[in-house]
């Protein structure tokens, strides 16, 4: 178990040589866009999507698929795109990530909104490069599912849905709250439900494409595609209810992040609207529900321990 | 001819169609992300990329790819989402576009910026779409094709080079310029071989994708895939020029954005650094490299007619 566990951390140390790897074209590296997006995506981060895609290949076969590497390299992209953007003083205006000041905070807003483009248009980039050189039908999909979690229908869709529940979502020089949110939020009020949505959208989806895209490089099949999906959307709620309890909890040299910007912020969080207390609940619940959802895998013979341990290392973790 | 000229506009009005179509999710259209996205995608434009592909794809046949309109949309979608941002108070900070306020002026800056990281991100989402569902390899070439003409090696770098040049570029309170662009940029001095290299990635990259895949989606030999990026590398740089120009001559009612803001924002283009008539020479090289590179695919037989139009009506555009 032990030579598994180094193996994995080698794994890993391969990930972030690949990383690197994939942001140094072959030439203007130096260029200021390219400094940015390296600065904010080579700077630590718990590497959680590309573990969680590993693992999922792991559940069918001891070598992953060839294009594993390029997929995880290409949602932690993604995710770091969505960072850099949030950070943004329009959105968010957090000055620190990962322990130290964030893009726009050193490169300016400019690049920093370029960075973030980059990172997202990069990620399609190593994806499609990995299918064109596969030529495997089941890559392409896992392009298509990686799009789709990302998008407008999925993250992005989330993102906003937190901006029109802060109220930062604008028009002209009036507060607009969208037209589908109900009418509690136009009154001001969000419900626990409203606050579950979002975060299904903003949050788990990119765990969904993470673990979905190593599940269609796998060749997994429609059925257990679906139990990893259900598994992998419980694990997203409950890693962002753990983020709501660290905002609370936490410090900041521990979470590399400002603290208690939610209650500042006046955000809407399993927290803010339920307490830290009754945070834990539904954390505990999410935890029951994607260990739950491994069930199916395991009567079909699929070793989920190495996922069931992940669920109790995020539910516990500390930054 | 004429009933020609009536199938393209038909197939243009197609186009129109096929957008909205791409730009109305299953669920929460009315959302505000959406909204903006549809504000700026659907409010008209020239449509140059999509033409462009369109009319390449003729060359090798009457119908186009199977792929051909999903790869348009994702195109044109790239092209919106880079003026979106570009448009943005930390970037060019314009207020017009398309003759309307620019997304951020309606929808406000956090929302304009998600609106851009949707429709990159869609246009991912339909081309992927569109290659799981033909099966074909040579979509998957187009898409890896069209990522790496939009990215930080392409559009996004120029994009970049363009704020190093007009000293928009920050790192912490010192204005950074790129190491890799040469001394005479340090001094403030931009050569005139700068601005081509920046226009040449700016704006060519994104013809080049539309061509290129084109050409890949209609199964072009390597020899007329070299030819027609020749093409579209020449038509770019016209393209821009012609842009640079129409900011001196032309009024805001006719050309739909702000005028005379090159020479405002001290930035660095053809007219700014070479005059108005010298302008007008690299204007008519250019289009005369562009006919050039079409001689080799008249040499195999391709009818280059319509391309060669173009070029025409792209040198002397008004608007």
């Amino acid at each position: 178990m032990s030579d598994m566990k180094h193996k994995f951390e080698d794994a890993l140390m391969e990930f972030e040589r690949a990383l690197d790897y994939y942001l140094t074209p072959a030439h203007r590296k130096d260029d200021t866009v390219w400094r940015a997006a390296r600065y904010s995506l080579l700077s630590g981060g718990k590497r959680v999507r590309p573990r969680l895609l590993f693992m999922t290949c792991r559940l069918f076969g001891k070598d992953p698929p060839q294009e594993a590497m390029a997929f995880a390299a290409a949602i932690e992209m993604i995710h770091t795109y969505s960072l850099i953007h949030d950070d943004l003083p329009a959105m968010d205006d957090d000055d620190f990530r990962r322990g130290q000041p964030s893009c726009h905070r050193q490169f300016g807003e400019a690049t920093a909104i370029l960075a973030g483009d980059l990172l997202l248009n990069r990620a399609f980039e190593i994806a499609s490069a990995s299918c064109v050189k596969s030529g495997r039908p089941e890559a392409v999909s896992a392009l298509w599912w990686m799009a789709t979690m990302a998008g407008g229908e999925g993250m992005i869709l989330g993102q906003s849905l937190d901006l029109a529940m802060d109220g930062r979502c604008r028009e002209g020089n009036m507060i607009q709250y969208t037209d589908s949110t109900n009418t509690s939020a136009k009154d001001g009020l969000t419900s626990i439900e409203q606050v579950r949505e979002m975060v299904t959208l903003k949050t788990a989806c990119l765990i969904r494409a993470a673990v979905g895209a190593g599940a269609r490089l796998s060749g997994a099949s429609k059925d257990e595609e679906t139990s990893l999906d259900q598994f992998a959307a419980s694990l997203g709620l409950l890693f962002q209810i753990r983020d709501d309890i660290l905002d609370v909890v936490s410090d900041k040299e521990l979470l590399g992040k400002t603290i208690g910007k939610d209650v500042r912020d006046l955000k809407k969080t399993y927290v803010t609207l339920l307490g830290k207390e009754q945070a834990r609940l539904a954390l505990a619940e999410a935890a029951r529900d994607a260990e739950k959802a491994l069930d199916a895998l395991d009567e079909k013979g699929r070793a989920t321990s190495e996922l069931r341990s992940y669920i109790k290392v995020l539910e516990t973790r500390v930054s």
